[in-house]
């Protein structure tokens, strides 16, 4: 079958900021979610009730080139995590497992500075620090959440298959086994 | 099961220099492919003949955290490609499918400037021009080689399935439909 651009050169679909990990081009996802999409996710009830509901804590790009559930395919994404605590615990993602267990994910930092929380099926939980070029491979079978730890925007790339999926709802009913809370003013992991 | 890291901060097992892909940690593969390596590559035999077989074409590394032919893991490369030609065509990479067909990948350029040859399976050949934030979706059914069409290395990331595996024998043997070759001081697509 004939293709039109046969022998063609064309610019390619989407661009990258590395400053900031900024994604351009068609049909690029945007994001956002305030602390009013985020319940049962920070500890401190009473401090969450006092922060503005509409108050940004992540945003989110992220490229589809395929339907989301197709064997085979990638995704690519940008997070951005602003800095913040709900009490002593940081600002976060939701955080998930994959809905098809076992299927990966590379994270890379890209600016600020934070945590990549890691929980396996057994509940331990750990944190991997996330810095300017620190790429982080997260194995299929392990929740992840990332956490701002700095005080300017953390921004984080992404890169996993396209039937992954996300399972949200195991983190949303159990949590993970820890929480990254501000300590002395050093981020620690507390078992909760 | 207790794991030793429950509750611990560590350091990410991998960093990128994002000046240049360089990729740092335990157990990243090197590999370097110099012009020997690569017989049947390039259209013109006699120019071949006539550069040093140990002029360096390409440099790989890659982080490959499970094994290859694993459904589900990913793994995360960098390529470099040295500038040069070969009578009028440019110095460029093996090209592959993938073994499994249907396995997609993303590449990102880092820095230099080239072409990314994608060949669809009727064999038409078209070209996306990579440039330092150029970031490409390679469907799962398409062969791709990288060129290198400026005067300094090409450098550019790469995330792919652990069970995509590489099939180079298909373009050793029947090669891309086109070449891109250097007509009038600038790269051009000629079928073959």
């Amino acid at each position: 079958m004939k293709n039109i651009n046969h022998l063609s050169i064309i610019d390619s679909k989407f661009n990258v900021d590395y400053s900031n990990g900024e994604i351009k081009g068609k049909n690029v996802i945007n994001a956002k979610k305030y602390l009013k999409d985020l319940p049962n996710i920070f500890g401190d009830e009473e401090a969450f009730s006092k922060i503005d509901e509409d108050a940004l804590i992540y945003e989110v790009q992220a490229i589809l080139p395929v339907d989301e559930g197709l064997e085979g395919g990638l995704f690519y994404g940008k997070t951005i995590v602003h800095p913040g605590k709900v009490g002593d615990e940081y600002y976060m993602t939701k955080g998930h497992f994959h809905q098809k267990i076992g299927r990966a994910e590379f994270y890379w930092g890209i600016d600020g500075e934070g945590m990549l929380l890691l929980m396996d099926q057994d509940r331990n939980t750990w944190a991997e620090k996330m810095i300017p070029g620190s790429l982080h491979y997260i194995d299929g079978f392990i929740a992840h959440r990332t956490v701002n730890t700095g005080v300017k925007p953390l921004s984080f790339g992404a890169c996993w298959p396209s039937d992954a999926g996300h399972n949200y709802q195991e983190i949303m009913d159990n949590g993970f086994s820890a929480r990254l809370e501000e300590v002395h003013g050093k981020p620690k992991l507390i078992a909760s």
